[in-house]
């Protein structure tokens, strides 16, 4: 589809085209932003190039540089829709959940899911986290936000599960998160860089013996 | 030092002059690849670039590529110099220990101190698997390569502390082996990414929490 043509304000009023135009720019926007996302996951953050996106996109790098002045802010709204979109598959839903460990147990699940589809395209928040270690800026400062957004939401669900009684009381919320959280890294190092086939089966077993093994008896 | 006073052949013989100018190409070659490692390790493979490296050492880029032919060549140096430490530091020591859970304990014990140190500058085996996970080619292979011939020497270790004994024999070794590889994983990402303090810590008991459920009664 040819971004001129997703509205076409020929033959409206003024003040229709207005919006209309406001709505088209903002459209535009998404799909530069969609486009870019699907780019960086696979090349990684700093694999993406205005020059490239343009010609993903049919448009001039001048267009894109008319939605996001820099390659660095198209960066940033790339993390920024990738954790809008984590939070809405995967955090959101949860809290459907009650606390405890139906929550956190819902939570783990839609990130492993998550996680697995895209073993293929790869993970942002991954390959962000060893893109930027040592390169600070904005757009690391975005990722470490994100990524400890979504690890607060674990701990406190964790937390949750122990005030609960579903967890053991002397289980230690910060080990186990570093314990899960380790064992999605794992899951896609395994698989995507060593293609081992059974990772998926070893990955989700070990997260829930870290599970059973902090669960209360009486849970 | 410049590298042109490395070896002063000047006043030698011809046969002592053949040498010595093959000694000093290797040398001049083994200092290359030294400070290769060091920008590899801390901006990735991919980072890695013959004209900044030419610059750093004081040299011309061609007199770089006089020694290598091409970035990939100077790139899949790096990879084994890298193993090669690795081995020398971690894999080779171990093997004075008996068989069992001693040399098992002795292997993870230098792995971690590697690790430890390595949170300042990086680690390529690490920040490799990221970079290229989906960009097939030799380096990628080698990368894979040296990853899987330390992986393939931990699960025999923990495959003889089994037979020796040592270990439960109803311990999954594929298992055990994933869960201390992504711990190691874990501690990088949480301490160079996310810069927490307590990573050593956690990442520490979690493995011996993992040897330690894995060991035989009688052991």
């Amino acid at each position: 589809m040819a971004l001129a043509s997703v509205v076409n304000i020929a033959s409206t009023s003024t003040a229709q085209a207005g919006i209309l135009a406001q709505s088209k720019g903002a459209m535009t926007k998404a799909v530069i932003v969609d486009q870019a996302l699907k780019i960086a996951s696979s090349q990684g953050l700093e694999g993406l190039t205005v020059g490239h996106l343009a010609e993903v996109l049919a448009m001039s790098k001048s267009g894109v540089f008319s939605h996001f002045g820099s390659r660095e802010e198209l960066q940033l709204a790339v993390v920024r829709e990738y954790y809008r979109r984590f939070e809405a598959r995967v955090f959101q839903p949860a809290l459907q959940e009650p606390r405890g460990l139906a929550r956190l147990q819902k939570m783990i699940n839609l990130w492993m899911q998550t996680s697995i589809q895209e073993l293929s395209a790869g993970c942002i928040f991954i390959s962000g986290a060893v893109e930027f270690d040592d390169r600070p800026g904005p757009v690391r400062d975005e990722l470490v936000r994100s990524v400890q957004t979504w690890r607060a939401a674990l701990k406190r669900a964790i937390e949750q599960a122990v005030e609960v009684g579903d967890l053991k009381t002397d289980c230690a919320p910060d080990a186990m998160l570093f314990q899960i959280y380790s064992y999605v890294q794992g899951l896609h190092h395994d698989a995507r860089f060593l293609q081992i086939s059974r990772s998926v089966d070893i990955a989700t077993q070990s997260i829930q013996q870290i599970i059973d093994q902090n669960r209360s008896p009486r849970a």
